[in-house]
Formats: structure tokens, sequence, C-alpha cells
């Protein structure tokens, strides 16, 4: 038994409108049966996106009905023709579905720099709008994968009071994934009603702890874009301390297993490791030495070489500019401890830790002994396949 | 005619003591015949090996004799047994040589926490000692290698009033390389006269325009170390302004020439690329915006496909956390201009900027027409063969 993918009032649709070389799904449109509050997050990167500098601007009005988004070209660093592309094709969809222009976001992906296709996407738009369906949302989200190999599509329910509402995402990931920013796109839906304002307070910290705390390849994307819409339409309001607690675990919940979905299924990965950092002077100091160790290159190729190199995470720590006493450093692969006091703890205890790393997901946790801090970052490995998938990316 | 290569007062020798697994050249030696004074440099990283910390100590004094050095192992993060074995290092080097031990500095490379395998240290001593040559510093520079696949010698003839003298330097490098501190090992002999003072202020600016300023893989080494002995025997006496100029650019000349050599061998390397940044806010947001896309993976892995995708760079640029007006960026590749005013210049351009990059070295040229800053780094690309390395490194 599968359970239906679906959510109140929205409906979705996916199709190929020819952006993409491999003829794949590459337009998505999700839509909201009456009008949705909206909130979003969206790179940090300076060199933003046509669709996120249209985004970022109409989600500041705090409702919204529709997001279009493609696959296939970033439309990015596109100039202004770019800026009239976005609009463009929210116009476009407006019209047909009789919306205000204002109410409809727009989201891209794919390779920077070349000019979007837009006839290929006006030309595609009619089918992609009478396709809506309220199980569409599976179409939606093949239509935004890039090098992603399986969509990712996550569905939570609950209950406040006795009534039933559900919080629905599409998301994809793959490449250009660093944990600073909002990561990736993913949209989210639910039918409960909440208002913008407070949209916008559930939605940062539940993207902190989670798309803010993954790393494939440490390269900011130029495109990232976390889009909330609430329209309502089950009824549950969302006020109260307690309906927010509820709403915000069921969010929180339904992020990390994303987040932890899109390392999975990153670039090339073949293992997907929780970096977890404790004992540290500060929060911050560990999460400065979580990210050094979750980014660097030689610790990643270690991984993929399921060699327990234990050495290279020591060199990391030591260059991330936070306090370390190299001499109080415990390291564990899950339960197994291969360093104590900065010293291996020898040649059996390696054998261990092989094993360990022969698991598809482990955790490396590394005690510091110096303080309360904490901080964890969901990394993988660096292998061939991310070498060749992204060196020849565009051809 | 190959030049000799030697420096007046100086032998070296190298050989094979059994530490590397492939029974490579492992154990390093150079002497001087007089007391020379010294100057250093060595990693910023807070894990830092026992020999860093033992010469870093002994170089404070301004008076060195000999250095030792092994390859294959780091002898790092092996507590206080690792610090006995660097001591024991250069005991034993003192007695065979009649030093004072504290004139004997020690420098390790190669596998992080294994302990070092002192006692073929000791066997192989004898010969090591009994093996010095003037024209023994290729032995010398094989005997540093680790994954380096050609040995780095390097020498300049200067002269000051009619009198000769000799700039010398050997340096292994290959993986573990990152811009922001003294890189790899380099060992630099000359027979000018210097005292260790002045020796130190010009070491420091020539190691920062050029060993600090390349990168391979980001990592920052537990072991970096570079020094530098004068010993005087040409009778050049190097006080006066103008003698230093002379001295100084034949240094500078030598560490850039040297800095470009490793990154050419770096690990799995087929591209070196010089990213040159200019018209930044400040010298320091130039550094930071080369830094960030001379380490991007996805810049490194485009490189590595021939793949003019500047898009990567734009988005690099972007995340540099660095004053930046995307639609002001001009890109060239060599002579070749990619991008104008933030926007790409074409299929046509593109594919000039192809022939470009299947050259194995090129210069990339940002102009982000803000200011006057400007940097520059010398960075190479991400290769399948670097991940096969470093999944490797240790079987």
């Amino acid at each position: 038994m599968v359970e239906a993918v679906h959510c109140k009032g929205f409906s979705a649709s996916g199709l190929a409108a020819g952006i993409k070389k491999n003829k794949g799904r590459d337009l998505a449109l999700i839509y909201s049966e009456v009008p949705a509050s909206v909130a979003g997050m969206f790179t940090r990167n300076r060199v933003a996106a046509a669709p996120v500098l249209l985004s970022k601007e109409r989600v500041a009005g705090g409702v919204a009905r529709a997001i279009v988004a493609n696959a296939g070209n970033a439309n990015c660093c596109t100039g202004l023709r770019g800026l009239e592309h976005a609009r463009a094709m929210t116009a476009d969809v407006a019209s047909r579905l009789k919306l205000d222009d204002v109410q409809v976001l727009v989201a891209s992906t794919g390779v920077i720099g070349a000019p979007l296709p837009i006839e290929k996407v006006a030309a595609a738009l009619p089918d992609l709008v009478a396709g809506l369906r309220p199980d569409g949302f599976e179409d939606a989200a093949r239509a935004i994968m890039t090098t992603d190999t399986v969509p990712k599509l996550v569905v939570r329910r609950g209950e406040i009071d006795g009534r039933a509402f559900s919080i629905l995402a599409v998301a994809k990931g793959a490449g250009m994934i660093r944990p600073d920013m909002a990561t990736m796109l993913c949209f989210i839906c639910t039918d409960a009603d909440i208002p913008a304002d407070l949209l916008k307070q559930m939605l940062a910290p539940a993207v902190d702890r989670s798309l803010n705390r993954i790393t494939i390849d440490g390269d900011t994307s130029t495109n990232d874009t976390v889009l909330l819409m609430a329209n309502g339409m089950s009824g549950v309001e969302i006020r109260s301390d307690p309906q927010r607690r509820i709403f915000q675990e069921l969010l929180d919940d339904m992020l990390l297993d994303i987040a932890r979905r899109l390392v999975k299924d990153g670039e090339g990965v073949t293992k997907v490791v929780d970096v977890q950092v404790k004992g540290a002077a500060s929060d911050a100091d560990a999460l400065r030495m979580a990210d050094c160790v979750a980014h660097s290159p030689l610790v990643k190729t270690a991984f993929f070489g399921e060699d327990a190199n234990w050495g290279r995470i020591m060199g990391a720590l030591g260059r991330a500019g936070a306090a370390l006493s190299p001499d109080r450093v415990d390291i564990y692969f899950d339960k197994v401890q291969m360093v104590a006091a900065g010293v291996g703890c020898g040649q059996a205890r390696e054998d261990e830790v092989t094993a360990v790393m022969k698991r598809p997901e482990f955790t490396i946790t590394i005690d510091l002994h110096l303080g309360a801090g904490q901080a964890s970052i969901i990394t993988c490995d660096f292998s061939i396949d991310y070498v060749k998938i992204n060196a020849d990316y565009r051809s």
C-alpha cells in the first residue's frame, strides 16, 4: 500500500519541454486552488539567478498561488534578458490560470550562463497547466531533477484537535551543495492555515537544522530556493504555541529527511557520513570544525577508498581556525574508538573501523574535550564518479 | 651541458631506509661545513607534527648545521613518542657529524598517525652521513618525495660586486597543499653571508608571494616546513639595501619557480591554471575571490573536462563573501574574453576558450571593475587520478 501523495487544494504537473538534453521532464508546476500564504529562503550567493531575484521580491508580499520551475537551465548570468524570461514564464502561467502575475513564483536549475530557451517553455505551458492533478507531485519532482538519480518527494501527516493536515515537499539537489544557506530547490506545500509571518518564523530554523547542514561539494549554488506555501484548505489553524510545536516538529523531521536524501543522491556519492563534533569551546567552533572535516577533499577521498585514514581528520580539525588541544581529541567511527587523546588506537582497532567504513552510512564523532559546543553536518565521499559527472556536465 | 647543482660549503645525501612501502629513497640529509644562519616558516595547522615543533624551537636560535628529513611517515599525531623519535633522529646525526643537537633540524612527510620506524632511520644513518656529497642534492630531493612524480631541485646564481653566490633549494609537494601558510617541505641553502634576522625578513615575503599562493586540494598539511640556511662560504655579504634587493629578487624568482613546479606535479594534475583577480574593492577581497575560484571543486573538475563552464566561476565569485557587482564582471581565458559585464560572449567565443583550455597551462583573468585590489593564485584541475591517488594512499 503506497500512501497517496497529495495535499488538500494543491495540484501539480511535470513534463518534458525539451530544455534538458536527455529529453527528460524539465518543467514543473505547483498550484493552489486558493491563495496561500508563503515564505521563502534563497541563496546568499551574490551572483543570484534571475528567478531568485524575482521570487524573492514576490515572496515578500506573503501570498502565492503557483510555482513554475524548470531544470536544464539556471537562467543565471543571463542579464536583463534573463529577468524578462523569468517574468514571461510567470505571466504566461498567471494568464492561463487567471492569477495575478505577482502570485506566481519561479525557480530554475541547471547550466549557468546559457540563455533560457523561453520559446520551449512557452510551447509546453498549455499542456503543463492542463496536466495539473492532485497526485501530480511525482511528475513535478522528476521535472526539477538535474543530476539527481531519484526524485525526492516527501509527505508528512499531522493532527491537531482531531483534524488532519498534510505537509508535502518536492526537492532536488545533487551538486553545488553547501550548508551555509538555503540549499537546492525545495518546494513545500501544506494545507494547514498559517499566516505568512509565522510561516517564515518556522521555516528558517527548520532549514537551518537540515538543509543548511549538509554538503556535497562545498559550492554554493546561484539558484538555491526553498518555498513554503500554506493554503489552509484542511481547516487546521496553526496559531498557538502548542499548535506551532506540532507543525514545527513535522516540518523539521521532513526537512531532515529531505536533507539526508539529497546527500545520499549527491553526485557520485557512495557513502553518507554524519560528522558530529562535541566538546568544542563553542557551538560556532564546533560548526567550523565539522565544516572543515566535511569539506576536506582528503577526508572525502579516504571515505571513498574506505580507508581509516584518521590522520586526515586530525589535519582538517587543525586547520579549522578553532580552539583545539590535539592531545585531548577522541574520534569514533560509529561506536568504534579510533583516536584516544590525539593518538591512534592501533592496527586491530583500525581493522574494525575499516569494517564500519564499508557501510553505506556511518557517523564520525569527534570529542574535543574542551567545552560544551557541538554541531553536526551530513557529508559524503568524493568519488571518481563525482569528477566524471562534473568534468562532462555540459556535454 | 647540465649546470652543476651545488652550493659552496653545503653537501647532501639521500637513500632508501625502508620507510616508504615502494622501497624508494626516503631519508635525506643536508649539511653545512660551517655554522649557517637560519630562518624557517612552518605550518599554521594546530595539529603540528613532532618535527615541526622541534625545528621551530631550534630555528629560533638562528644557527643551524644540518637538516635531516624523511618521507613515508609524517611523525604526526604520534604523541610524546613522536617527539622522542624526532629528537633521536637529530641526536644521532649530531653525534656522527660532531655537532650540537640544537643545530640539527628535522622534518617529516607522509602518512599521519603511524609511529615512525625509528630503528630503520637509525640503521640507515651511518650510510646517509657517509654519503654526503656536494652534488648529492638530487638524491636528497628524491628522498623527500611522497606522491611527487619528479624531484624538485632548483638553483640560482647571483653576483654582487663581482663575486658570485648561489641559492639552491629542494622541495616536495603533491598533496595537502593550500596557500595560507608555508606549504610543503622546502629546504633552501645559500653560500651568501646573511645574518639570521635579515634572512627571516627576506624569507617571509618570498614565501608569501609564491608558496603561499598555490593550491592543489585546499588541505593544509600538518608538516609544512620551509628552511633557509646561509653559510657565507662564498664570501658575499648581504647587508645593504642594494645587496638585499639582488638576493630578494633571486629568492623570489626561485620560490615562484618551485611553487609552479609543485602545482604542475600535484596529485593527478593535468592543468596548471593561474587565477588572477583584479579590479577588486581591496587586495584582501581579490585574494578571497581568487581563493574561492581556485578551490571550487566544480571549477576544478571543469578544468579537468576542458569545459568552458564559466558560470561556475561566476558562482564561486558570488560565494566568496567579497564586494561584487555581477553585471560588471569580465572574464578572460588567456587573451580570449568569455564574459563581458556578467554575461557570456556566445558560442563562437566559447569554442575559442575550449581551445585555450586544451593547453596544459593557462591564465584566467577576472576583472571586477570595482577598485584597484588584485591577487593571484596558482591552482590546478581536479582529476579522476586525484581521487584514485587519495582513495588508495595508504594501501
